[in-house]
């Protein structure tokens, strides 16, 4: 209790310091006036608490007391530090937990296998038995556990956390069920040491785990209700997530930002590093504690020379080294999406592979382990250790090819496995790169979870051990500079090519910063630095990311990034690319006008003006709400009341009162009817063929077991159900389908009444002259899905994610407007030629004239 | 020529390679045939090049040759590579340059100091007269020429640099001028040995460089005609100039990231990562082939143990030093900012010290100089070190503390300084951390170019010495773990205190990464990123960083960040911020109006909205417009028009008929006049007092004595000058003052004429629900200095920096509105309460319906 009361003692002078010096920059004393109000306030609430728990003090002794200060020190710690941080400090304990606990199953499941393996020495059909039915196995459980519990948990979840951050919603990619089938199938997935990483499903475990927190942590307050903070907290647990993953904090939150977002605020950064670095950090002390190591150390420690890491002779070497591994990395997107595709077809086909969900997995791990059996073929390739174990070897800091001539390295540990007897050390590490390229390519099309960026790090990682056996081969002593000469590691060479590889698969330049805290040294930051920025250069000019590619393969909303240079290609205008034919509805259109839209309707939202002749833009409606609104006129209840009103007053007629209650209550609820559409629901459907049915009078049989199926998309409230009902049971539904039908036209020729509906009042607009640049930075740092093109109010046609995909990609023409000024003001909003503005203005001066004419409001002119 | 045609091959091939690849993804075959078809147009322009070239070629044989293809090579790079990526590659080229020239420069100075220093050895006395007056006449030096050739050079520069990125238009601090200034001051201020980096003045110094280069380049072609691309080539020059000064590519990407924005896009990080990587690059290469490296290696290269960095145990040190680190961070600013103040108090009573320009530097100089001389004080501070020296000595892997009982220390370099005979190592420690940090906090006010990282990091890394001298002597032999134990190493705990303090300084997290790349080692990641972390935390939650507290004394524009967690405070929406009483003119307004609001505008726009009954916003005008507008109506020449018109038709009457062809010249003119404003000169002077002038005839004397002063605010074409002075050759002013008002009050009545005014047909629209949030990344994203709040469609407030700032400070009441439902719809737009908006609906029907009845547009209801 006494370091507490201390610590609250240092925070209260911390924050009484913190008004002191704010007080020299505010401009008011009120400000210091209210804060000392609120401390007053919150002592005397600690008071009352205090109060409230006296009597447990005296009851419990010492114990009491200790509960007594932790709770103060809570509350205290949460309303001083912010839930936010403390949100954070709770995702990245959990996500090291995860890490940690993931890599203790990977661990057992392959050291069970080489158990298995090693203990049937002598019997190579059995090992190869073990070798092949293990991991079938393993892999046969993952892709069927997930396909039963959660089938979004297959895949790598990089692209679907992209569209997440783009503001997609897609609640079952984020749900507790998910979060468990990613976990155990990723475990059992990745146990049976096919090539799959663990480093893209850890970008959505760590989106996963937020998700799942912030729901958690919501049932204490109502804090995490704004949307772009809950997107910004994703953002930050994907860094999270590869921060635990290769307890890389730094370089992990870059890599999330580069493959997730196109935009990003500081403060995401910031939140991103203080997270990540939690994550690494406890998942690096777990591994001390279990002493798998001895201190915080870097996951793959190296020890490369650091007095002349490398010489600058060297320097083209690993530009080119760069530039292969560029082109790799674009074969290998290629090479992957050829296989998807493929599949996809079989599948849509429903062709033989597909029949079984398991086939397909178990036919591919067959052939992968088969031709990884280490008597077997595998010995040309090091099949006998797993990804990690590899890695560690190719950053092996000793030169291999020499290694007929230097007998004295005893203990060659994982490196072994590469120097076969009879082979060539080129010739094992040249298939095992071959190999491991076509076979990581299918490995990431099974149903499991996978991540793909592990297998191209290790893949990068051979092919420049290859490079840089090479040329140890070639310089046996090293390039000579400056008299002396200094040998070359070929480990270099590996960390360079294993940060191009998986640069130029991913597009992002921090796997450099990866590779750093990876292997714990940045000496080789140079020429890694430039081989990254040389394989992005020429993989970003061949083909998408690996990211980008499956989000198009899988047609997720995307929009394309603004390409390197040739921004001449850009030099269009939102004039040139907008849709000028917009579905807007007027303020005094009739419901025949809304049926009209909604069957035509291809955005989610309709654009709302005063009038078909002025044409200015009022707002946006959604789709979902004009349903609403024209299902609530054409409503059966509805109907039915205008039947029994008709018989009411043909009963008031015949003098004859009955039920006289249940009409009063009807007709209380019919007045208080104020429809709440939960939007979740609405984005979900938001062009769902409803509003065709209550004109197909036909189908509408008076029972009650229809109407849930046609009320599926829309939610209805409780009390509209009750006055159905109540509606059923007192009035009997006697008209025709013929008088329906022509009830059904006169109701649609009324006039919209908007009162009860929610409308946008401030759509996002663009004008004519809005750069393309522009707009792309409005639409992704929005993730707006459309916005209007206003000019001076008027609606002139509106630009969606589609024109914009269009337009980046070239197909729209550019006409004339090239003669800019340089270096335009930042706005250009207001640099649009004056000749048509000034017609507008003069339209609008006209159609204003012509309005206040009849109410003697014309200025003298 | 042979290797050029082949890598042009190669380059064609990659491009057909392209193509083949993107044809899987296009969806229509159209672009292919476009992009053959630009191919064959960009084929033929180089046949015709070729063509031209020929003579050439028979000219001079295999010369002409060559440089027939390297032109040809440098068009094809240009048309591929894009200009942006050889502007990049110019800009890195250059600052490496400027960097490693003013470093010789520095250098040069620095040994020319010591040389006397040293040749003086027996004259105590001149030797202090040399150490004194040397550093004086070159700080005097520096800070004149700077105050003669361009007063903005003076400073870090990083404060205007944000406010130009966050879009303010201060076009002196981006001059050819300034940068001469810069080079120049900065290299001599550094020279005199004071405490100044070079880190600030390089960030200022990397947008220089770019808005010089583009000017450069825009001769060429126009190519940088746009703002926001601009911007984002200013932010990736500001991270050139930090990775350029440092060495560290990465850390001073995310540094000037950090320092300079609030957001920004990943386009931008992979501008930076390019270009300063190419900065960092020639940088170092410079300094091998100088011979002053063997290789390329890190700036401060350590040899920290690798395979036991640290223990466990030692991080609660480590975190104490954050800590204490984060509290010297608060103080130094709160130190720096008072100093400031007090300077700039002196300098607006003009007080002794600002008398003469240059006596307070001197004086500064002085003392500080004093104090370190080597002889006297200096002796117990290692004054005789330089900067650099001083930062390797402290990063030495040896312990000082232990010197006393190993003698084997024989060349300990730079270290020598701090073993004083008579004084503990740690009274030379402390007074050098003590010492220096007031020293700084002082010379960082001097009228000369400075920066203010270098000087911070090498205190933070003395006072981390200190802390792990003194962990060495608690711990003699190491903190055990696990039976071993090994040695504490000082100076990692002199990388963390570096981190720790300048990341205090600068609200950073990303020193610790330019301390990875300074010293070349990565193995104390996780304690520098836990004490960066925590000191970040304390030193923001004292006071602001050291860039915005400069910016809040120079009072530039200035958005403040959200701060960490307690964002219950931040609850708060555009309706309870707004100022309601927004400035706005009616399209029927009159003159009198339009000078009504010039008389007491206080933004640079005004809305603009259909009439004061509607309040429909149309657009938003500048005030420089409006005043344009109204000179129009009052002008001169417009008067002298009337006047003439007047005279002509007297004249008509009279049936003389004179100077017939001036007249129609003049006519003419009249007719095609159309005002360009230079938005450069509008912006800058916004709400400057010239409408009033029109008012004041009797100021208004018919001289052309006096015009040019009344116009220095707006620009006047050259017509309208050749019409007045025709105008006024041809026609007398013979009106008297009286008559003049008179015409003048009768122009202020008629309606104005807005047909050739520029209005922003979209100016940035609110509503009332838009969180804070929300808002604050709108504006800071898209640099906004206001935004006008509607409800659908009508202006209902506005929205202006200064309200954000208010709202952010806490000085906004919140009101109700907690009970939003928890993770609402990204776009809370439409969330709004719908009773609100129904009665809105209701009143713009109504509106709607009394306009419309005249016209019997009215549907049937």
């Amino acid at each position: 209790p006494c370091a507490c009361v201390g610590f609250l003692r240092v925070l209260q002078f911390l924050s009484t310091m913190k008004d002191m010096h704010y007080g020299r920059y505010s401009e008011d004393f009120g400000e210091y006036t209210k804060e000392e109000a609120a401390r007053l306030r919150e002592s005397g609430q600690r008071r009352s608490v205090s109060q409230t728990l006296k009597p447990l003090e005296n009851n419990k002794g010492r114990c009491a007391k200790c509960r007594f200060c932790t709770v103060r020190c809570l509350k205290f710690l949460i309303s001083r530090v912010g839930e936010d941080w403390i949100f954070l400090i709770l995702l990245g304990l959990l996500m090291a937990l995860v890490s940690w606990v993931m890599d203790f199953g990977i661990n057992s499941c392959l050291h069970a296998l080489m158990w298995i393996y090693n203990s049937l020495d002598s019997y190579v059909f059995l090992q190869y038995l073990a070798w092949v039915i293990y991991p079938v196995v393993l892999i046969c459980f993952s892709a069927g556990f997930v396909q039963i519990l959660a089938p979004p948990a297959a895949g790598s979840g990089i692209p679907e956390m992209k569209a997440i951050l783009r503001g997609v919603v897609m609640k079952e990619y984020l749900s507790l069920k998910t979060f468990v089938a990613k976990i155990i199938g990723l475990t059992t997935a990745l146990g049976s040491g096919m090539p799959l990483g663990k480093e893209g499903p850890f970008v959505h475990l760590g989106g996963l785990c937020a998700a799942v927190l912030m729901r958690f942590m919501s049932l204490f307050g109502e804090i995490y209700e704004n949307e772009s903070r809950y997107i910004e907290m994703l953002a930050a647990a994907c860094a999270v997530g590869v921060g635990s993953c290769f307890a890389a904090p730094i370089g992990g939150v870059l890599f999330s930002i580069e493959i997730t977002s196109q935009f990003f605020s500081v403060r995401t950064y910031w939140r991103g590093i203080f997270a990540a670095t939690i994550g690494a950090f406890i998942f690096r002390v777990l591994a001390v504690w279990n002493t798998d190591a001895e201190t915080i150390t870097a996951l793959l420690r190296t020890s490369f020379r650091l007095d002349f890491p490398f010489g600058l002779q060297e320097l083209p070497a690993f530009g080119a080294l760069g530039i292969a591994c560029g082109f790799g990395g674009a074969l290998f997107v290629y090479l992957n999406g050829v296989i998807v595709r493929f599949i996809k077809k079989q599948k849509a086909n429903n062709g033989f592979l597909m029949k079984k969900h398991l086939l397909y997995p178990a036919l591919v791990t067959l052939l992968i382990s088969t031709l990884t059996f280490p008597p077997g073929f595998g010995q040309f390739m090091a099949g006998k250790l797993n990804m990690m174990e590899t890695m560690e070897a190719l950053l092996d800091n000793r030169t291999w090819a020499k290694h007929d001539i230097a007998e004295e390295f005893e203990h060659m540990g994982h490196s072994e496995a590469w120097i076969h007897p009879q082979v060539n050390v080129f010739v094992t590490l040249g298939l095992f790169t071959f190999m491991k390229f076509w076979m990581s390519a299918l490995a990431t099309t099974m149903p499991v979870p996978y991540g793909s960026f592990m297998p191209v790090f290790v893949i990068g990682a051979g092919f420049g051990r290859l490079v840089g056996e090479g040329m140890a081969t070639w310089f046996p002593d090293g390039i000579p500079t400056n008299g002396t000469s200094y040998p070359i590691v070929p480990g270099g060479y590996a960390a360079v090519g294993a940060a191009a590889l998986s640069g130029a698969v991913s597009h992002s330049v921090s796997t450099a910063v990866i590779v750093f805290e990876m292997t714990g040294q940045i000496t080789h930051i140079l020429p890694i630095i430039l081989a990254v920025i040389l394989a992005n250069i020429v993989a970003q000019s061949l083909s998408p990311s690996l990211y980008d590619s499956l989000i198009k393969i899988k047609k997720l909303p995307f929009l394309p990034e603004l390409g390197w240079g040739h921004h001449e290609k850009y030099d269009i205008h939102v004039e040139d690319m907008m849709e000028r034919e917009v579905q807007y509805i007027a303020l005094n259109c009739s419901y025949r006008d809304l049926h009209n839209v909604l069957l035509t309707g291809h955005h989610n939202t309709v654009a709302l003006v005063e009038s078909a002749e002025s044409m200015i833009l009022l707002g946006s409606i959604e789709l979902a709400q004009l349903q609403e609104l024209l299902s609530l006129q054409l409503d059966r209840p509805r109907r039915l009341e205008n039947i029994r009103e008709r018989a009411v007053q043909d009963k008031k007629r015949l003098s004859v009162v009955s039920n006289d209650s249940s009409e009063n209550s009807s007709h209380q609820a019919s007045q208080e009817v104020s429809f709440q559409i939960s939007t979740e629901d609405s984005s979900l459907s938001p062009t769902c063929p409803v509003p065709q049915k209550p004109l197909k009078p036909a189908l509408k049989r008076p029972s009650v077991v229809e109407r849930p199926t046609s009320k599926k998309h829309t939610h209805t409230p409780p009390h509209t159900r009750e006055r159905e009902f109540l509606n059923t049971r007192n009035v009997e539904d006697d008209m025709t389908i013929r008088e329906i039908t022509e009830w059904e036209e006169k109701q649609l020729d009324e006039q919209v009444n908007f009162n009860n509906c929610k409308i946008d009042p401030a759509p996002f607009q663009l004008v004519e002259r809005t750069s393309l640049h522009k707009t792309h930075t409005i639409f992704s740092v929005l993730g707006l899905d459309h916005a209007y093109v206003t000019s001076i109010g008027r609606l002139v046609g509106v630009v969606s994610v589609k024109e914009l995909h269009k337009a980046i990609e070239g197909s729209v023409k550019v006409e004339g407007a090239k003669a800019r000024p340089a270096l335009a003001s930042f706005r250009d909003k207001g640099k649009s030629s004056s000749k048509n503005e000034a017609t507008d203005v003069h339209k609008l001066r006209d159609r204003l004239k012509s309005m206040q004419l009849p109410r003697e409001h014309t200025p003298s002119e």
